[in-house]
């Protein structure tokens, strides 16, 4: 295992309503250092789609931005987005929770018609076509899908979600608890995390298998 | 090991320059349930002392309420201190960041003569007069020191906090990464965490051993 990978880690927000899942985040970041690896956090410089109060689950009338919001997983080191270039790193990866779907891009909203982010889009792009791993959790393999399409990702066994993947030119593959799908041919890994009724011990489970299948790499 | 163990965890907000630590909390939650563990999580229902950009470091002209703000750490399942019985949890663990010594005392401003929330306070002296465990991670110990006295905890070797908590009553013990102290007489638990130069490996041993020690008793 190559644990000295460098890796780009790509928040939207603080927060599973309208931000990055900060379980997700936290574990994912917890298992790059565990395992020996550095990382670099990343956020795009736009506002959030909105605010979500955590508790009511109804919307605050308040402006957030995404990369200031993001700063409070990241302690204040984060960069924007449009800094990030692939040569920097070995590995992209992105948590999940509603801000990739509501603040990288619209997939909330519009489904497999959703738009992405452009500074996202073109990491995304940049290290697929350096053929260096990406990694996404939770809904995040929604994104991939949208900006690669013919992969193989998983988001746990949502039909729905499922459905939307397939219209997108991707393959979904149904897993549970802790399980990755790992497209060799794109070098994609994915897992479902929160997608699932799951305990924070299957989330760390979950984000330590996908860090650790890009390490192997 | 009574892996068994009901947790309450108290925070302070979701971030650490006006919050909870979003690694410690994290990572804290991670353990006990890694551990066979349960938990629930508190905060009080005030508003933050104030709003800090993680980015810049300066105050944001904005207001948000503690218990709203952690709400996103707990993903939504979070309960108002105010409901907090010490009947019904083995033990109450502090995560730390600066919105302990902010929003649940105000130890940031006032060192050694500060004022502490009356719901934190009944809380710490309910557990501590059922003789159940009290874990506390960061700055988190300064909390517990000014409530109970003579009481023995680190926050690794700060020497100003060290003085402060000195000059509460309590007796301060350097320690460095991953150490705990533990204060068997009063079932205090405590590890510097971020109080030290750490990585989030680091934070996840400091976690974990309070856990742990706890769970062992």
């Amino acid at each position: 295992m190559n644990s000295k990978k460098n890796f780009a880690v790509v928040l939207a927000g603080s927060g599973v309503y309208d931000g990055s899942e900060i379980h997700e985040a936290t574990l994912a970041l917890y298992s790059i250092s565990k395992n020996g690896g550095s990382y670099q956090i990343f956020a795009p410089n736009v506002n959030q789609h909105h605010v979500i109060n955590h508790i009511t689950g109804k919307e605050m009338p308040e402006t957030r931005n995404v990369l200031v919001e993001a700063a409070r997983i990241a302690r204040g080191n984060i960069k924007d987005l449009k800094e990030f270039s692939a040569d920097e790193f070995d590995a992209i990866l992105f948590p999940g929770g509603f801000g990739v779907a509501k603040n990288l891009c619209s997939f909330a909203f519009s489904g497999a018609d959703c738009q992405v982010n452009p500074d996202v889009e073109s990491a995304i792009k940049a290290m697929h076509k350096a053929k260096k791993p990406i990694g996404a959790l939770c809904i995040a393999p929604a994104l991939i899908a949208k900006v690669l399409g013919e992969v193989e990702v998983t988001i746990g066994h949502d039909e729905g979600t499922a459905e939307a993947i397939s219209k997108m030119g991707a393959t979904h593959v149904a897993t549970t608890h802790g399980e990755i799908v790992f497209d060799k041919e794109n070098k994609i890994v994915t897992t479902p995390c929160y997608m699932l009724d799951a305990t924070i011990a299957q989330i760390g489970d979950g984000a330590d298998n996908v860090v650790k299948t890009i390490m192997a790499l």
